[in-house]
């Protein structure tokens, strides 16, 4: 196992999530994730979206997110404060989503206005025999005023 | 390994982590999460708290729990929807919390009104040589309506 080429690869797998969302790419996003044996049908991968209860299993975390794409015209995740961590075959993946997208539109068929948010995230992903999958996505939003953690300094 | 007497080890450590937070024991606290070599400090360990921004490293996050716990008369955790997937030395045991806190006290010295709160938590254990420790907790609100699951299903 050599680290370097562990850490580019979770890295690339987290990259391969955002991209699918915005590029609305179920089959890809569905390629993100674990799957087959590596997620078993009674727990296997869990998914909570910002302000979402948890979801559990495959079927249910993929189903919500068609429900996401299908009510998004555009959006486009621009992620700061990536961090890796590596212990075996699992990979902690921390970082901050900046997002990008668009409202409703007023008239149908226009693009709405353009949203921002932000939202913290822990990814873990797991290293199977077809790469580094993800096993656990959990995003939240940002309550606190200014979204600064030094805040919470003392 | 024995994954059964591993089962058991992972829920009694997080028990401990919610059993020291509504005794307002940083020592139990501290004992939780990952500790010396297993959490460096660079990275290591990862909280947020709902609706918190992302915090790194041992001593900042303890020192958040110091001010949560100090800002905090009574606190009571009711977990349900435990689960616990095992996958090498790593666990990911997901909950709700289910929250009865005390509110701001009218007077000085007396006990506010109880208030109640639900939130969803991703906690990430691995194995050390000291037993299973915390390494990544990641709490968030139910912000969509009524914080049922089944309402995504389509």
């Amino acid at each position: 196992m050599d680290p370097v080429a562990d850490r580019e690869a979770v890295l690339a797998a987290n990259t391969a999530l955002y991209e699918a969302l915005e590029q609305g790419d179920a089959e890809a996003l569905g390629d993100v994730w674990l799957s087959g044996a590596d997620a078993d049908d009674r727990g296997g991968v869990v998914c909570v979206h910002p302000g979402w209860p948890m979801l559990r299993g495959r079927a249910r975390v993929l189903r919500s997110y068609m429900l996401i794409m299908a009510n998004t015209d555009y959006i486009q995740f621009f992620l700061t404060d990536v961090e890796v961590e590596l212990v075996g075959d699992t990979a902690l993946l921390t970082c901050t989503e900046n997002i990008l997208s668009s409202g409703e539109a007023e008239e149908e068929g226009e693009l709405g206005p353009l949203v921002g948010g932000k939202v913290v995230t822990t990814n873990v992903f797991r290293r199977t025999a077809a790469g580094w999958r993800l096993w656990s996505h959990h995003g939240s939003p940002i309550l606190t005023g200014g979204g600064d953690d030094d805040e919470v300094e003392g």
